[in-house]
C-alpha cells in the first residue's frame, strides 16, 4: 500500500468523525468483530477471513468513550508516522502517548487498539509505520526503487550487501523494479540462509533467499506477497522438519486467525519443500524424539482446518508414526555441500 | 584478523602435531585454564584475563584422547571454513561432525570444544566463520572494503541500505576504509535505531548507529573495536535505564568473564550515556518499579571487580535508591524527536 492510499485511508476516518460532529451528531466508527466466534475459514482462498458479525464504538455510549478517544489517537498518530515517514515500535506507541495525554492502562491495550485500527482500515500495522522489533532478511538477484525519504527514487539490487538486506521500513516501502532471480527461497533459520549465499547457491537456483527466523515479521510477508504479484516470482519455503517449521509455512502460505482481519498478507500458491517426514527418512537425516510439546502440537493440527487437505493430513499422520523430528542444518552430516548439490537440487525447479 | 593469519594460525597447530607423530612422540596442546579460578580482573587495562594456571591434552593420556581428537576436528573445519570463506553455526558445526565420523555426545560438548580452540589461539570464533544466530545492524557515513568470495575490493558505504546491514561474515572481515562520521553511538533497541536513521539523527550527530539488541554478539564488538581503533572513532553506548542495560554497556567496555579468554573485543575507552539513573530524574521518564531480578542484579554488580570504580558504584547506588527503571523508548512521552532535540543534544559532542 503506498504512502499516499495509507493517508488517504486514515483521513477520510478523520473526516466521518468531523461530519458527524459538524451535523450534531456523535461519531460512531464501525468494523468487522474479530472474536474467535467470527473468524471463519474460507475454503475458496483458503484464508481465515472475519464473518459478518461487526463491533460498533460509539462515542455516544459511555462505556465506548475511551476506547473511541484512544482509537481516534491511534489513527492520528499513524497518520503522522506515515506522512512524514517515520517509524515507531509498539512499545514506543505506548509511550508516546503520554506526550499527548492519552492515557492506556498497559501497553496490552494500546497494542489492542492497534489491532482495531488494522480491523477498521484492513491495513496491517506496518503500513503505518509501527513495527516489531525482529527483522528478517533478504538477499538475491532482484532489484527494488526505495520511496523512503532521502532515498527517493535510488534503485539498489539486493545483492550488494553480501551478509543481506534487513527488511524495515525501507524495504517494505520500496517498489519490485525486475529481477534476474527466478524463484523466491524463504529459510527458517539464520545459518542455512548465510550458507546458500556463500555457496553462491543462491546463483545456481536464481533464487531470492530470505531468512525468515521463525514466523516472519508480516513486513517479511507482504515483501513476500509483493515479489510473488509483482515480479511473478514462485515461492518455496524450507523449514525446520517439526510441527512448527511445518505451520511457518501453512500460516505463510494461509495466513492465521490472528491476521484473520488483514488481506495481502497469504501467498496461497507458496510451496513447503521441506523438510518434510520423507526427507527425513529418504536422506537418513539425524533425528531427535519428538517432545509433548511437538506431539501435542501435532494433534492440534491434525484438527485445524487449514491442514484439512490430504496432502497435509499426510504429513502429519506420517510425523505421527515417525514420533522424531530434524532440524534443516541435520543435512551436514552428510558434508557442507549436501544441501546444495543434493537436496535443493531434487526439491527445486 | 586477516584470513591469511588465521590459516597460519590454525596450520601452525596442525604442524606442531604433526611434528611431534613424526618423531615418535605423543602429541600434545596447552592453553590458558579457563575455570572460574583462573579468571582474573586486571586492573591496568580493565578487563578479565586469564591467570597462568592451565590446561593440557595429552594424546598419550587415555582420558584425553576423545576431546584432544575433537579439538584437533574443530581445528581442521575451522581451517576448511576460513580457506572457503564459509560460515557455519554453532548448531551446524555439530552436525558436520558426523560426516567426518567424530563424535560429540551432544551440542553442548561441540560448543565447548570449540571455545577449547577459542583459548588455544586467543581467537573469536568468527574469526573461523562459526558465527551465532543473532545480528546486530549498522548505519553510517563509514566506507567498507569487502574481502568476502566474490565482493573482494567492493566498497560499499553503509548509508546504502536506509533499513541498515546486518553485521555478519562479510562485514566483520571487511575494512574500514574512512568515514566522515565522527563517532560511533551503539544502541540497544532496534526502534531507536530505525528512529535516528529516520530523523537524519545520524547526520546532525555526525555517527555511525549501531543496533546491538541486546549482549552484542561478538562480531559486533569486534567491528567496534576496529572502528575505534582503524578509524579513531570515540565510542558512545546508549541502553535502558536498568542493571541489564548498564551491563550491556560494562560489557563492551571490559569485556566478560566468558571471553576472558579472547583478546580484540573490549573497548575500553567507551562511554556510557545512560539511561542513567539521573537521567531517569531529570527527564522525569515514565518508570516501572524494579522486580525482585533486578534488585538481585543490583546487589551482584556491587561486589562485581568491573564496578569497583567510583562512578560506577554511583550508578548501582542510584539506581538502589531509585528502585525503578526506564526504557529508551520513554522518552517519546515528551514527543517523538524530544530524545534526538533534548536527550542526545545534552549527551553526546
Amino acid at each position: 500500500m503506498s504512502k499516499e492510499s495509507t493517508v488517504k485511508t486514515l483521513t477520510s476516518i478523520g473526516r466521518d468523525v468531523m461530519d458527524a460532529i459538524l451535523e450534531g451528531e456523535f461519531p460512531s466508527l464501525h468494523f468487522p468483530d474479530r472474536s474467535t466466534d467470527n473468524i471463519v475459514y474460507d475454503g475458496v482462498t483458503n484464508q481465515f477471513v472475519l464473518g459478518d458479525s461487526s463491533t460498533t464504538r460509539d462515542s455516544s455510549n459511555l462505556r465506548h468513550v475511551r476506547s473511541f478517544a484512544q482509537l481516534i489517537w491511534v489513527a492520528y498518530f499513524a497518520k503522522k508516522l506515515t506522512s512524514a515517514q517515520r517509524t515507531s515500535s509498539l512499545r514506543d506507541l505506548y509511550y508516546s502517548s503520554e506526550a499527548y495525554g492519552v492515557k492506556f492502562s498497559n501497553q496490552a491495550e494500546s497494542d489492542r487498539i492497534v489491532t482495531d485500527l488494522e480491523t477498521l482500515t484492513g491495513l496491517a500495522r506496518e503500513n503505518f509505520g509501527i513495527f516489531p522489533e525482529e527483522r528478517s532478511s533478504i538477499f538475491g538477484d532482484v532489484r527494488m526503487r526505495y520511496t523512503v525519504s532521502g532515498y527517493e527514487n535510488q534503485e539498489v539490487c539486493l545483492t550488494a550487501s553480501p551478509d543481506g538486506f534487513p527488511i524495515g521500513r525501507a524495504l517494505m516501502t520500496a517498489k519490485p523494479v525486475d529481477a534476474s532471480a527466478e524463484i523466491i527461497l524463504a529459510i527458517e533459520s539464520g545459518g542455512m540462509f548465510s550458507r546458500l549465499i556463500e555457496t553462491g547457491a543462491w546463483k545456481r537456483y536464481q533464487a531470492v533467499l530470505i531468512h525468515l527466523g521463525g514466523q516472519p515479521p508480516r513486513a517479511t510477508r507482504s515483501l513476500m506477497r509483493r515479489l510473488r504479484e509483482e515480479l511473478e516470482l514462485p515461492i518455496f519455503i524450507f523449514t525446520d522438519g517439526d510441527p512448527w517449521g511445518m505451520h511457518i509455512a501453512r500460516v505463510i502460505i494461509g495466513g492465521s486467525a490472528n491476521s484473520a482481519h488483514l488481506r495481502g498478507l497469504a501467498v496461497p500458491d507458496a510451496e513447503w519443500i521441506g523438510v518434510t517426514p520423507s526427507d527425513i527418512v529418504n536422506h537418513s537425516l539425524p533425528t531427535e524424539p519428538m517432545n509433548n510439546a511437538d506431539l501435542k502440537r501435532l494433534d492440534e493440527l491434525l484438527h485445524d482446518v487449514r491442514y484439512a487437505g490430504p496432502v497435509w493430513q499426510d504429513y502429519i499422520k506420517a510425523f505421527r508414526e515417525l514420533r522424531s523430528k530434524a532440524e534443516q542444518q541435520a543435512f551436514s552430516r552428510h558434508g557442507m555441500d549436501y544441501v546444495v548439490d543434493t537436496y535443493l537440487k531434487e526439491k527445486l525447479p
